[in-house]
């Protein structure tokens, strides 16, 4: 066993870390009070310096124009970026995009690639994934309304989707939609590349969320498709495969999820532990001397580091035996590092008082921004069934 | 021992509960998408349907043209009320201006009753109370900066407070300043009725809470007092008495809080309910046969339960032996019953899934807006000091 | 509403407490030290006095010698009798002796009654209820294989029981066997008096709980009936009634079980602030003085008069309406204030440190004896279970 | 970074799971339910097995007798090895004689090596740490009254300690005694050999742990010295050095701890999943169908994997950079991992229903004797304010 850090990666990591710092953490507080449309000249501002350090899409292969980073790696970039809310997106390794990149990377055609995956790369367009369905539990992917239909040389879709992630301002979504009803549940739906331009699709509206309706990439979209006409040759990969590759996409996206929550804590903790040094009860009496914010923080210190090594170990287990092998560990983290950071933002709200729960400070907005972590890409509960129904199929018992 | 509840408090719960229910629920999607000032034609007018109910004022006397009820009908009246975050202001009985109505009414003199407490209680005006600074920790109310100088038949009052719940729009404020700094520190500081038009009160700003600036009644101000003067007898009570009557304001404000915290619970366990008895995570299958949903129910039920009963006995004791004699169960409840609300808030955006973070429900409102409950009027943390001492003089030892 | 306590029932409870003090309480050391047995003379003496006193069963009826209090004030006295291990031995209102003589109470004829009931009732023999079976959940009631067949004037029984409390020195045994395996579930089984002489009846061992042995009322028994003959006018109210007066049987139980806990918190409280108030940490500081044993303490506070009012509310329910209106109250305070004495406990025996885990304090027998609050007469889980399905039918769902 | 298990460590790992399983699991019955001593003759036997295969004393060094492991390897041993409550003792590897054999064999002279460690290492006798004192809180190890005073050629100790594990057939005892109260706090005791059948050592008792008074090994005494005459080169390392070389024996002796509390969670976590696999709650539906059951088991491993890999990374860190620099993770592995422990075998007794808190499962022992994890080497609340107040140093506050 060895948990160090290759020379190489440490050398990566402290350029990431002095650059969310210098560079993005002042933008926190106009990210804050602004729509993101506003705020977007500078961050493209920023996205050019780190296109010309090198640090460009850290997930993406270098001949795509990315790092090419393996997964533990990326974890430790992860933690890096996650320090601030703009991290991932001006190193062009945001969610959703991400996982599109990843998806058209492994089962786009060349044409699709050309296409979509280059300029998603570059960071000239966006993207979005639409799966969720209003009248459909978002649990239960195999359990879908939207439909499209072949007709002549295209595809005819129709549905209603919802949570999807920065579909304001996107180029394109790809759009899970059953192809065929008649198939056995996990072979029903498609994924299709749906041009946000086509005729038919229409972003109703952007859903508030913790009382944030959002703009841009920072938004979470309801949206109709109507009729819409898509080529045939936007299927991705094959009929039937929607349900395997969305999982194929999940599993990298939870780490990615994973190791971003770790940054947020490690920035809570570090303002947690920077109030409770400077902070005076009375005259002369810092807040840290009371021993319940000492172990405010002796608890989400150890909390913090259990997360962080179990997602590590989980993507060195990706990188070495792959993701099928990995699966019961992602579930795990998925659910156990949620908690974690909700625990953790709490406590340092907590050891703020009224600032905690002010805009002056960033934990408000992390504390309610990232509730859902427990919920997106499958609540807390899905995850426990999922891991605990693997691990008693190897003592014998088949839960359907 | 008897828990029924009197017949004539059971008449007046059930017309609030259905006033709640038929008036002020509608209202609540506009609550939430816009400015409070644009809902205020409204709430005026289901205020004058409330006074010709004769559900006005509640904790007011009678003579002053409220309902005077006792502390146990209080605690139920809040229940109900709390149930929508725009019940307390239509009847009148909102912080900060109950707690002002209440003080006024204990401790001013008939002057200032008339000028104030009268169109206050006749909501014709609002106020706020000024209390916290920035530059002191809340925690501790006996260290204050603001000043309050006797200058012939003024006082002149300088200082910054924040906090200062509802400040945009109040006509007066009651603020907290140091008459004598050379008092022992519970006799330092004073409260002076400080209209909001004197010359040097300015309104800063309101302060963004959960990322919401809020205006009017429903917001919360920074202010900067410079060189205001008050008439002397704007003095409230005694000089040097500032603490105790800020004390004695909150006791019965915290049971005015738990109610309204318990309001809530019923409302959110509601929604958890209605939830899961009718959203379907496969055809045919609601959410509610799920057993983490089904004990998500049982847990709430359970500490919703116990956090109600033991407001109502504390406002039980406090009508029987006086606030005084209740003070351990009023930190008690401060702290025990704003951890309830939290996690009952939690379970039930959990079990509403992505609809549950959506402001298309209520819920991410109530979880962004009262996390703040376990910080104001005191953190959890003071109040479980409090509590502890206390306890531990009875058996012999003194913690100073 | 009115918390106060009758000035009778006052009386009652202050001289139990000042028995349970002054002649129980020393007796604990011996209690831990020694078999039950050895400890038995003395303890018929203390039930002579108790006797004397006019405190004996409080459960019963005055016809039949006890006091015949109604559950709230019982409620009162398992409080105050909880405080020691053998607080209801004394008393005779013991589990499983307080279950039996309800139930041959309410079903038992005439001669039934005059047979067992008057000498439980006197405390001239003990008893012990058999239902829980190795082989079966005992979370499933209604799945048995011990069977009771009919054969001319006697039933015969055969099976095995375990968990069956106190069997070893009972002077008979209810044992709930299946009649009628063709009935559906909840019809079944009958209840059936087997006195434990009955040629075929066995006591295989006393089974050790938590490290205890244990003898005779004091114990745990597993029990093998093999062709039991047993009399058929042994059989308790109507063949197929077992199950419904089993639960009959069961409510009342629980809340003597719910006040016996809330009498252990008490006292495990009174310990730990005790300790706190005493325990120097270093010369002339003491263990209170640290803000863990104060939250500690703070924490406990809360969570024992939560549970107490809950437990005194749903007592008071039974005597207003009936164990029937008052089902879900008993099955949250079933699980709630077991989760509760754990929880206190555990805080106890934290704050004592190595003393804590000693037997030199009662604290580390609480917790080791108790942990099966959470198990018998149904696990947490299936309360949980109950609840919910119960309240989820109001909302329209019913959940099989 | 690299998780995996050098191949020669996953064999010596592979026959000790073996060894754990077949010769030493079949006598956990045994163990429970008769005294320690009856056992030892088997227990002798397995020990020379365990010679013969090479696997004797791990901890120490080859020309000593042992296998000379670092602390990574001696993690995975502690885990293997843990899943018995037998493991430890029959590979001589037990405390407190562990910690006894480290202290000796770095501070030990050559001839206390001789007569002391050597015997020790071979397993021909065993020994006792007394530090703690019944008149002194254990958590503050600076505060003693022993002593032990220079009379010519000998020291005179006099005192009494308690919760001395093992003392009951110990051959000597490592003595903390204050040597010169005049010095500052952490120099004032060193630590002396003191043999057992010095005249005036004295085993008071075995203290009732438990419920269990235990003998031999499995006790913990309490222990009078009194005018205990050893000889002066009985001394330990340097007068007033036993503050600092009982903190340096504590730091590799709570990684042994801790490991072994990983494989009593892997212990019971398999117990848990079998049982829950293989239970019915009624024909043919498994106990493990139920989603409590499920999330027990999801939650239990999410903990024990996190509890884990801290362990080894804090192994790891230690190998690397000595033991301290990793002071931090050590304290913060002794109180997570400590209640991970009990949580998970709260859970598995949960999921075992009443057969959990009984006997004729392993699992009732480890929750009762298990529960002073939290307590010795330093309670949970100790070793929080360790990690706090040297996190909050980083942040430039003292707190003294």
């Amino acid at each position: 066993m060895d948990f160090s850090i290759a020379p190489e990666t440490e050398r990566i990591l402290a350029i990431m870390r002095e650059f969310v710092e210098r560079e993005l953490e002042p933008l926190e507080a106009d990210f804050l009070a602004q729509p993101f449309r506003e705020l977007l000249p500078r961050l493209r501002a920023k996205r050019a310096q780190v296109q010309q350090l090198g640090l460009w899409a850290p997930a993406m292969p270098a001949e795509l124009g990315g790092m090419g980073l393996e997964f533990t790696q990326l974890a430790h970039v992860g933690e890096v970026l996650g320090r601030s809310p703009l991290g991932h997106f001006v190193f062009n390794c945001q969610a959703p995009d991400a996982g599109n990149m990843e998806i058209l990377s492994e089962f786009g055609t060349t044409a699709q690639r050309q296409q979509w995956l280059e300029p998603l790369v570059h960071g000239e367009i966006r993207s979005c994934f639409a799966m969720t369905e209003p009248e459909h539990a978002g649990s239960n992917p195999v359990w879908l309304e939207t439909s499209a239909v072949l007709d002549g040389d295209a595809y005819v879709v129709d549905g209603r989707k919802w949570f999807v992630s920065s579909a304001d301002g996107a180029a394109f979504s790809i759009v899970m939609a059953v192809t065929d009803r008649s198939a056995t549940p996990h072979r029903r739906a498609s994924l299709l590349i749906v041009p946000t331009d086509t005729p038919g699709f229409r972003l109703l509206r952007n859903i508030p969320h913790m009382g944030h309706v959002g703009d841009d990439w920072h938004s979470h979209g309801e949206v109709v498709l109507e009729q819409c006409r898509v080529p045939r040759d936007y299927l991705l990969g094959d009929a039937g495969a929607g349900f395997a590759m969305a999982q194929a996409r999940l599993g990298p996206g939870r780490i990615h999820h994973c190791m971003r929550w770790i940054g947020i804590c490690q920035r809570a903790f570090d303002m947690m532990c920077q109030y409770a040094a400077t902070r005076a009860i009375r005259p002369g009496t810092m807040l840290g001397t009371r021993q319940s914010v000492q172990h405010a923080i002796a608890d989400s210190r150890a909390e913090i580091d259990a997360a962080r090594l179990m997602v590590l170990h989980t993507a060195w287990k990706m990188d070495r035996l792959g993701t099928r092998q990995a699966r019961i560990d992602i579930s795990l983290i998925k659910f156990s590092v949620a908690q974690t950071l909700m625990r953790v933002l709490d406590r340092a709200i907590q050891v703020h008082g009224a600032l905690g729960v002010s805009d002056d400070r960033l934990l408000a907005f992390l504390f309610r921004s990232e509730r859902s972590a427990r919920i997106y890409d499958g609540p807390d509960e899905v995850h426990k069934d999922v891991v605990a129904r693997r691990i008693l199929k190897q003592y014998g018992l088949n839960v359907t």
